[in-house]
């Protein structure tokens, strides 16, 4: 280990009650604002799929967005983003899920992968579980690999890392 | 001028009438899928920016994300989100704005900005103009100087750069 390892937690802000009571909320604006914090994050993110060799990263919508482009960059794939309904203008495939605090549907295009493209699911939180499991379902609709999951942060006491069977899941940081 | 130019409308879909009849939607989907060419299309947006030296970038949720990640990356910059109503945890200030289609809100932490920091606005498709708009006057309210707004598409028929006042208005492509 050459690396200096970046002590995170300074860069997330906690926030009881949002979005709801009894929701303690992981806000990650102070590390996107930190370049030098983010980078390391996302390098950290990327490091256990580089020799996977992903084709592509899916990012979830919308903080996975942040880091999901970060990450392909690094990773020097391209990004396919994981929607909420109706904001992708062309044919899509859709999974339902149900969030910690509510229930949603995912949408990617149809032709966001070829069969047997190698993809890397990125958001900023693992919390349930559902989303990441849905976006996990949405690319195996479509062929494709999933090789696992990046998260900046994992809330373990939600335990979902256990709706992502045998895939490989990934978080820089533990709360 | 040295470096080979990319030829960017391959990688840009044409949807007819979405979001609602009558608008002819930008898919830029394909364009990040391809790691090379977003790439280019990245570094074109930063380009007239860096001798201005930006402090951060100010993304516009929620494609606005992708592109912004990116760019902050680009020139080594934090990014803030601008985000639609209700999603940021924390104090915020709020604007609204008309768009194309239909009428919206965004909002930024009321921290994000610190007084004369020099921030860059970043969205992937400057239309009528009302987003960008809604940004710069959010970053103005908390005392950040706006050095220009970035964009990878400009509508040129739509004219949103008059509503930009004398900022720098760049885009890549103008379609």
């Amino acid at each position: 280990m050459t690396e200096t390892m970046t002590d995170f937690r300074p860069f997330i802000r906690d926030v009881p009650d949002f979005p709801s009571p009894g929701i303690l909320f992981r806000d990650v604006t102070p590390l996107l604002a930190a370049p030098d914090a983010f980078l390391a994050a996302v390098k950290a993110m990327a490091e256990p799929f580089r020799r996977l060799r992903p084709d592509k990263v899916l990012g979830i919508e919308a903080r996975g967005f942040l880091f999901g482009a970060a990450l392909a960059r690094e990773l020097h794939v391209g990004i396919v983003p994981a929607r909420k309904p109706g904001k992708l203008p062309r044919m899509t495939e859709s999974v339902a899920y149900g969030l910690e605090y509510g229930k949603d549907r995912l949408e990617v295009h149809s032709d966001a992968f070829g069969r047997g493209e190698r993809v890397l699911i990125v958001d900023d939180v693992l919390a349930t579980g559902g989303t990441a499991r849905a976006a996990i379902d949405l690319a195996e609709k479509l062929g494709a690999e999933v090789l696992g999951v990046s998260v900046f942060i994992e809330l373990g006491a939600l335990g979902g890392r256990s709706k992502l069977g045998a895939r490989q899941a990934h978080a820089v940081l533990m709360l």
